[in-house]
């Protein structure tokens, strides 16, 4: 048989990659396959640069709609990330008869219900393990062997760029601003680092796995999310002294009452939690279901050799498929069939019921605490510890930091606005949800 | 389409899981497959016993032909274990052009070869996630997303009975015989449980694992095997004082010079180690591939829901075949075709380097450890550290422990059978495997 011909649309680090990896471990794909895979067809604006990697010449172009028109390609590799050009490139794809790999978690998430339709009606196949944590096949597992449960969690640490700037934060006690800058020189946060320091890429990938683990659609802007950018060393502190760590968690529940809890924030998490030994640029994902029980799986949430293992990984799936007489022979794109795919309403951040830790900067004066307590306790917030660490400054703001037993996010709200009210309150209070129990 | 017919061969306590999952999640597994997967027929010496799970009577048989005969039923599962008649019903099936799954890691270790040779010749699909590392998916994904890479090593924890019976040794510094006498109260150890505590069940799980990793035959009687009787109280109070933890490891690693090197034994890790912190029944499995780096699966390693979760994945992952055509569409048995399946040469157990705990039993008098030192440099053994607790105890054997830095086997070895020779050693030495730096 023919190697099989893929092509190949984006031609960054990810894609160099790629390239390195068929050329690398092109044995190991023959004796798994069966066959060869060939990237007979590169496409990128820039098709000059040196990306380190050695290809002919001749395989480059400039144009997408030279890999749609080849009637020997079958398999269609999207990078070039982003929103659009991506989507109309994968739907092209898809209309030309090919088989779709991508990386690309924000087309996934904002447009993945209107690819995986196209695909369905093609025929084709959609695979997209590397979208989320890197080189890990958690999607794949909960597509295929895991697929007889019934998932009631999904959660975990997504977002290598956040998870090395916390964990360098929690080290050194170092300040956000001081460790971004030095993780951007280093490489591990992009020159414009929004998407990730912002939350936004966690939510990006918390939407695909929800969406498959719970077989529904989600509006990807209901999502509540909030990134790193507001936690200071001080947080940090405070939080390890009462037991805890914090990560940036994407956390995504079927509730009891048939609705979707999907939230990515700051999170505390008892230090002996597995999570919160996962440091640096590593990636944890955690499941539960219901007959499985809990599962975690951990590796390298992103870079170049991880994001090509699992591009590589499901260009080896549809290839086995082709081989065995072609058309989609694996699971639907999503796990379920279309027909099942349902709508779950999303649990309103105001009615979520977790601890907190509360954290005030007031005068230090007496009365203080019995006005902040007590308007804790007007709303049915009720205080576990407290400690308020300096005094006698010279009439500075002192920090109080107060962790309270499980209360609605709705009434933590509530209570603030109005603490914040108060003449002796110098700045906006902070809180952070704490997780004790996450399963 | 008719629901999708399965055969089931031992009705124990997995079967009666496989009994519940399959009524319990018919709606998720219908929304998954487009079609139902029914157990048509179950066969067992005993089909009067009550197991907890209703099943219409007729369907029950004593007669395993019963099954292989039925043209109706396209899938057989295997749940009796053992040698045989596990593997004359498994080629049975095969030759009556069944699929097969199968929870039997004993049977896979010993006879895989000859069944997979079986398999790829009628065409058929041999499935077996549950027989390494109860529910956690982690063959799927070595056959799967990950089969781009070329992996170095495989290890990780795989035996729960075990590893309850050391975590509660080091919780409770409790000595082994009591814990298990409670493990088999408890039910976490088998009335016999000499195949888990003795390392042959751990041992089975490897012979696969680095079938699937390596792509490779393992003559199983070889692999290196040395279970947990032999850990005392005193042993594991040793390691922690050195930073160390005592687990059941199984090892696989292919080394540089084109060697195998497989074996299971109880090992000492460093206790930042992740595996380190895996306690009572929970397994957890580590790779590494050259392109994805290091990857860790973590779950329950056993028990009836875990383990029915592999199995009905196994058979929603074939049934997606049949209903797209039939036949065999995904990875072969290993991953690798069978004319890639390669004999690699096993590294002599004498071969291996590691550091090594030792611990003497010796007469408390002058000169001992100048001559334990001795005898060791003698062998080429360098000494890292080394400890003598009890003095003046009235002429009984103190214990001598020594960290040594990394050293062959054989070396060590020779040193302790001269040393043992010794008039002052009261008792034999013994010796801990030290994994410092496992990748």
């Amino acid at each position: 048989m023919n190697d099989i011909k893929a092509g190949l649309i984006g031609f960054g680090n990810i894609g160099a990659g790629v390239v390195k990896l068929l050329r690398d471990n092109s044995t190991v794909i023959r004796d798994k396959v069966g066959t060869g895979i060939t990237l007979s067809r590169i496409a990128d604006l820039d098709i000059t640069s040196d990306r380190g990697v050695a290809v002919d010449p001749a395989i480059l172009t400039t144009r997408a709609d030279d890999i749609f028109n080849d009637p020997e390609i079958d398999i269609v590799i999207e990078l070039i990330g982003g929103y659009e050009p991506a989507r109309t490139f994968v739907l092209k794809a898809i209309a030309a008869g090919k088989h779709v790999v991508t990386a690309n978690k924000a087309l996934l998430a904002l447009h993945g219900a209107e690819i995986y339709a196209a695909a369905a009606a093609k025929g084709v196949e959609v695979q997209y393990e590397a979208a989320v944590g890197g080189g890990i096949p958690v999607l794949s597992a909960i597509k295929g062997n895991l697929a007889a449960n019934r998932f009631g969690s999904v959660f975990g640490i997504m977002n290598g760029t956040c998870n090395y700037i916390l964990t360098r934060m929690t080290q050194e006690g170092a300040d956000f601003g001081d460790v971004l800058k030095s993780a951007q020189e280093l490489g591990y946060a992009e020159p414009d680092p929004t998407f990730d320091i912002e939350g936004t890429d966690t939510t990006h990938k918390l939407a695909v796995l929800a969406s498959l683990c719970f077989g529904t659609s989600i509006d990807f802007n209901a999502i509540y999310t909030e990134g790193i950018t507001g936690i200071s060393g001080i947080d940090i502190r405070f939080a390890e002294q009462f037991g805890y760590r914090i990560k940036l968690l994407a956390i995504g529940k079927r509730t009891d009452d048939g609705q979707l809890e999907v939230r990515v924030h700051p999170t505390m998490i008892p230090l002996h939690n597995p999570l919160a030994d996962v440091g640096g640029a590593f990636n944890a994902i955690r499941l539960t279901g219901d007959f499985v029980g809990p599962v975690m799986f951990y590796g390298r949430g992103a870079g170049q050799n991880p994001t090509a293992s699992a591009i590589v990984g499901d260009l080896i799936e549809i290839s086995r498929s082709i081989v065995a007489g072609g058309g989609s022979r694996r699971a639907a794109p999503l796990g379920f069939l279309d027909s099942a795919i349902t709508t779950l309403p999303l649990k309103p951040m105001a009615d979520i019921v977790t601890k907190f830790m509360l954290r005030f900067a007031a005068l230090d004066r007496p009365g203080v605490l019995a006005g902040i307590a007590g308007k804790l306790g007007e709303k049915g917030i009720s205080i576990e510890s407290m400690v308020q660490t300096a005094r006698d400054n010279g009439g500075e703001a002192v920090p109080i930091v107060i962790m309270t037993h499980e209360a609605r996010e709705g009434s933590i709200r509530a209570a603030l606005d109005e603490i914040d009210a108060f003449e002796y309150i110098c700045e906006k209070s902070r809180f952070i949800r704490i997780e004790d129990n996450l399963e």
